[in-house]
């Protein structure tokens, strides 16, 4: 009786951005394993048992998982998005590595989803369309002065940017650190995109210029992102401007 | 009458990674447009019309397809992946902010994809588990120096790197500069890995200590992922190894 493990992503929240291959995972998964808030996106059923965690668990989720997934369960680890940007994929191998050796004979697999930075770019136009870079902007699990030199480089570099988790009630600080740090070194109209909940019923698109950003722009479901010097704002008539990338530079 | 221009994303390749919306989209369009290879891969069938065109005519392809719209058509753009990603949906924007003013008022949307490093990066593990950026490596559309300075920076940053467009014919040289330029600042142990046609039948895996890496294990249906220095290897038995970035950096 051999388990199975699978990572999967459940894209933004929008049930036309999840993969047949995640629905069929669900769909043949003995026990669901998650975020409350992630694992409260999977249909019940009989068969199914659903095992919710709470924040900050994640180690410990992951080792339920592969406990179960040892004893021959069918088990899926759900992340919101894509499980192997900042999320369940990292602390499931890192749990592999440094746990029984059967663990690393387990049939596991990560399935990808629509990470939010994608279906954020996508709503606003393309602004992720030439070299960036990705930045989880949460100091829980490094040092502050890591995420400051990696946002003076890459400004140097003159990526566009991605920032995850921009902003928590429990660092409530650290975004508005990271707002004057960026305007501090780039030009007053760089174009600065906050994207709330894509894909659901709550979403919210903003683009304004960097100067006139403001760390409440940003919550814990904001996607924020950050245009390089070539990045451009389409404006129109009737709809939400277009933000775009241009893919030559010369 | 008025038309739809809808910028697609068909993911890496398998019909198991491509989202509902692209399905339903492809379903209901009247015109699908793109690069041959790609609308090579778009279901035919009555009442669509498929125009396929060749590589490096982006630009024209774009005013072919709002000019559709424009018509009352409804009309998709394919490309492979995540159009946002290196892809049509740059050149769609390029060609609307320089094109008449009646293309700002066209319905016009992008659905996101399955882009190629996140289901490369999948296959192998987590390596983009961590902060990260995206460079691609082409330099048709902007100088070498760009490249050059941004992989610099990046490294500097301690960046986890995906490199889209590693490779081609007519650009056999510029991937052996880069990797030249990497192995002279990371050290020998730093993983690099080679994910080509990641999905398809002929997907195949390789990673190695950036010391052994020659420039002929990328093609042009290479995905390159270097990890950071924290990125690790999980051996295994009897499978390929995990390749992972553990998320805390203390």
């Amino acid at each position: 009786m051999s388990g199975t493990l699978k990572i999967i992503g459940l894209g933004p929240g929008s049930a036309g951005l999840i993969t047949p291959d995640v629905k069929d995972a669900l769909e043949t998964a003995t026990d669901a394993i998650g975020y409350f808030p992630y694992v409260a996106r999977v249909i019940e059923r009989s068969g199914l048992t659903i095992h919710g965690s709470d924040n900050r668990v994640e180690l410990q989720r992951a080792k339920q998982a592969l406990e179960l997934a040892g004893e021959g369960r069918h088990v899926v680890v759900v992340s919101s998005g894509d499980p192997g940007v900042f999320a369940m994929a990292s602390a499931v191998f890192e749990a592999v590595e440094n746990g029984p050796l059967s663990w690393r004979e387990l049939d596991i697999s990560v399935l990808p989803g629509i990470t939010a930075m994608l279906a954020a770019a996508a709503r606003l136009g393309a602004p992720l369309g030439h070299d960036f870079c990705v930045i989880n902007l949460s100091d829980n699990l490094k040092p502050w002065s890591i995420i400051e030199t990696r946002l003076r480089l890459a400004m140097e570099a003159d990526f566009a940017m991605a920032f995850y988790n921009p902003r928590s009630k429990a660092r409530p600080e650290g975004f508005e650190k990271a707002l004057d740090l960026l305007k501090s070194a780039c030009e007053k109209e760089r174009l600065i995109m906050f994207a709330r909940a894509v894909s659901t019923p709550e979403e919210s698109l903003l683009t304004v210029a960097l100067s006139d950003a403001t760390p409440d722009m940003a919550d814990m479901r904001t996607m924020v992102l950050l245009g390089s010097r070539q990045t451009r704002l389409i404006s129109r008539e009737n709809a939400a401007p277009i933000v775009y990338t241009p893919r030559s530079m010369r």
